[in-house]
């Protein structure tokens, strides 16, 4: 690109590198732009961090190298201004793969007075308040390459296997399960909502491509305030045809191992500047174990939990079972009871549903939930009818088994928890980048 | 994937395939699972295109090689029944890449009866109420097919060039610009507003990451009826730190040849599906001509238009303007009064804003946005007085020029327009699984 600040620099015009990439140029001269993220100094040496958000790289600026200005510069310089710095790469003397930075000429861009965030805590609601700048530090840098890298292995995962993406709407006509956790607009004077899946899409698209996803926003307007919820968060839902919950599970047990390893492959550094323990993702190989409901209710029941058949679980539930394992565990055929009314019984007993749940170990509950659809229109039909579903809003959703019904099976993972879980965060609020619960809807 | 519907097929079981990979079984029994697109028959024989979301294929039933029931049954199927097709796969004697199916064994596995859309033609808003269906078509199989290499293509290449995905959030909490394009929720008890671009976030990822982008749905309320709007579109916005016009203008050059050169070597059978002439879509190469918009201006005058300085430009001279070239054109340096309040002003003319918009080819009009942002605090300030704009809504936007302000650019573009450029598509209604629109928010 173009360099249109060069007035503010040097004489001289060395090339514009990333940090990234000083590697490429050891020895050699180099312009650098970024923020001052540290800065200590001695008599005769001023140790300057500069990030450039590809990395972070140690800038030292020796006072016989430069002129008085330079050296006063320097050494003037306050946490987060800009800078433009002149330099010759060096390569760390013990650390291989670290360089620094021989000052030669450095000049502020931007200066920065009284960063609000320094190196000392702040509570949670004052760094939420300025996400914004906190975005800038070293432990949100990593949440959020790590995020980036999930969804680039999601998006590979598909892609790979012929799935085709097919975006589900946000704004849906139909309250069709009530409306209490939905945000609700005003749609050029007639009510909308806003979407909290795109699965009845996507069984749609998948009549129409055989294997489709969608991935996207969602929303719930509940008003409980836990460290697993956000108001807006982001799912990805395939849905193939001619699959069974067999096939699903396998999908499902599929896709997290190629998650797992991609973030390993790709984002080491990351993870180690968060401090995950890495071997708990190593773990995270096929064959995952597959439990029955009933077989996850023996397992709470030996545990001391008052647990009887019948009984849906929450997080502490999640949290005991999944902690036999040292992998995701898939927990399949709930009771129908429990259960969405478009879930397929198990022909074997109708008691009980197609369906399954991935629950993440370490206690992060819950990541997938899925399962084999009803694929009969009569028994659909009756299922609304039993639930006092409106039965309009349904009509499009009955013309898949009315035209070329077919078994067909999906599920949705979520990525905020698939992000703490990974980089073993105890709270989702970071894994976004602005996120969005209870109180919070700004900045 | 394990197959639970094999009581319904015959008794040996051979391989599932899907149409795509028909190459790999020549001479070979597969099976496959789709539906039924197209048929004809004669005495003995009976001639059945099936769809199974991956292609098409001809499957061939002879009278001589089938029981008396299976015979019938191939001649009875119809359209859009769901099937379960056993038989070998034939190289087509005369179409090289071509395939036939030597029908063995045919199960049907849900009847279709009545399917509403049959090949006469429909009206728009018929076929609009029955998407879900529509879908399957083999035209919007290709318009859908093309949109998600878009989309590959663009997180491709933004991912290459070491930009990290930063979402932007959907819901905002200021209606900084007005509400009248706004679609408003309750946000449990706040009224929260949902976003029509992600750029003022990507200013603040920028600084956090050098090079970021956020894509997503965006919203605009707009009662206009066009062929160029939907209430609901998704939208890449890509920011860069240290960026100025310039560098703005290549990037979206190199990153509008990456998209048509994908779509080219990925889709090229989808783009004849639809009879898209794609010479115009290799005429798409750098470089792209540069005018700014007084020269804009006076092509407008010389073709007869009573343009004059200081008008903006609408659909209409966007046409008569992208018309005089075969590829892009980008149209920079607009009066500073007809764009938003955050675009630099050009110092060598405060009047103008050094911004740019991206004019496709063939009237397809705007399809990026964008330029260089205000990096002075006190500019940035006297703007929003000027404006009348709400200032505690903005002081997290202006924290980023409080605290190291730097040089940087960024631009939008929307998905549905560039979908519709590059499959040539009169109205952007068909380049989103589920448009929404003012009169259409279902199914």
């Amino acid at each position: 690109m173009t360099d249109k600040t060069a007035g503010q620099g040097p004489p001289e015009q060395p090339p514009v590198v990333s940090i990234a990439r000083l590697a490429e140029h050891v020895d050699k001269t180099v312009r650098l732009r970024g923020w001052l993220y540290n800065q200590r100094g001695s008599k005769k040496l001023n140790f300057l961090e500069l990030r450039d958000g590809t990395g972070v790289v140690q800038c030292i600026a020796f006072k016989g190298d430069l002129t008085e200005e330079l050296w006063e510069t320097s050494g003037a310089v306050t946490q987060e201004s800009s800078l433009d710095v002149v330099g010759q790469v060096r390569a760390h003397p013990k650390k291989p793969g670290v360089f620094e930075i021989g000052v030669e000429h450095i000049t502020v861009i931007g200066k920065s007075d009284d960063y609000p965030i320094s190196p000392k805590d702040h509570g949670t609601d004052f760094l939420m308040d300025h996400r914004h700048l906190w975005l800038r530090s070293r432990r949100q840098h990593s949440i959020i390459r790590i995020r980036h890298a999930i969804i680039q292995a999601i998006r590979t995962f598909f892609d790979s296997r012929e799935f085709t993406l097919v975006d589900a709407p946000i704004f849906t006509p139909n309250a069709c399960e009530g409306t209490s956790t939905l945000f609700e607009t005003d749609y050029h004077g007639q009510p909308a909502f806003l979407t909290q899946s795109g699965q009845l899409y996507m069984e749609a698209a998948s009549a129409a491509f055989g294997k489709a996803y969608c991935f996207g926003p969602t929303f719930r307007a509940e008003k409980s305030k836990t460290r697993r919820h956000l108001a807006e968060f982001w799912m990805v839902e395939p849905e193939v045809a001619f699959m069974d919950l067999d096939g699903d599970m396998q999908l499902a047990e599929d896709f997290l191992c190629a998650i797992a390893s991609h973030v390993l492959e790709t984002r080491i550094d990351e993870l180690e500047q968060l401090g995950r323990d890495t071997s708990k993702l190593e773990a995270i190989r096929a064959p995952f174990p597959r439990i029955t409901y009933h077989e996850a209710i023996e397992i709470l029941q030996k545990a001391g939990h008052d647990a009887k058949p019948g009984d849906d679980f929450g997080g502490d539930e999640e949290t005991v079972i999944s902690s036999e394992f040292d992998r995701p565990v898939i927990v399949h055929r709930y009771p129908a009871a429990l259960k969405a009314f478009y879930m397929k019984k198990d022909p074997e007993n109708p008691e009980l549903a197609l369906c399954m749940d991935v629950l993440a170990p370490e206690g992060y509950g819950e990541i997938i939930g899925g399962g084999q659809r009803e694929d009969s229109l009569e028994t659909l039909v009756s299922a609304i009818e039993r639930h006092s579903l409106p039965m309009p809003a349904f009509e499009w959703f009955l013309d898949l088994r009315r035209y070329g019904t077919f078994p067909h099976a999906g599920f949705g993972l979520g990525i905020e928890r698939t992000v703490a879980w990974l980089c073993g965060l105890p709270h989702v609020r970071e894994t976004i980048p602005f996120p969005r619960m209870l109180s919070r809807l700004s900045p």
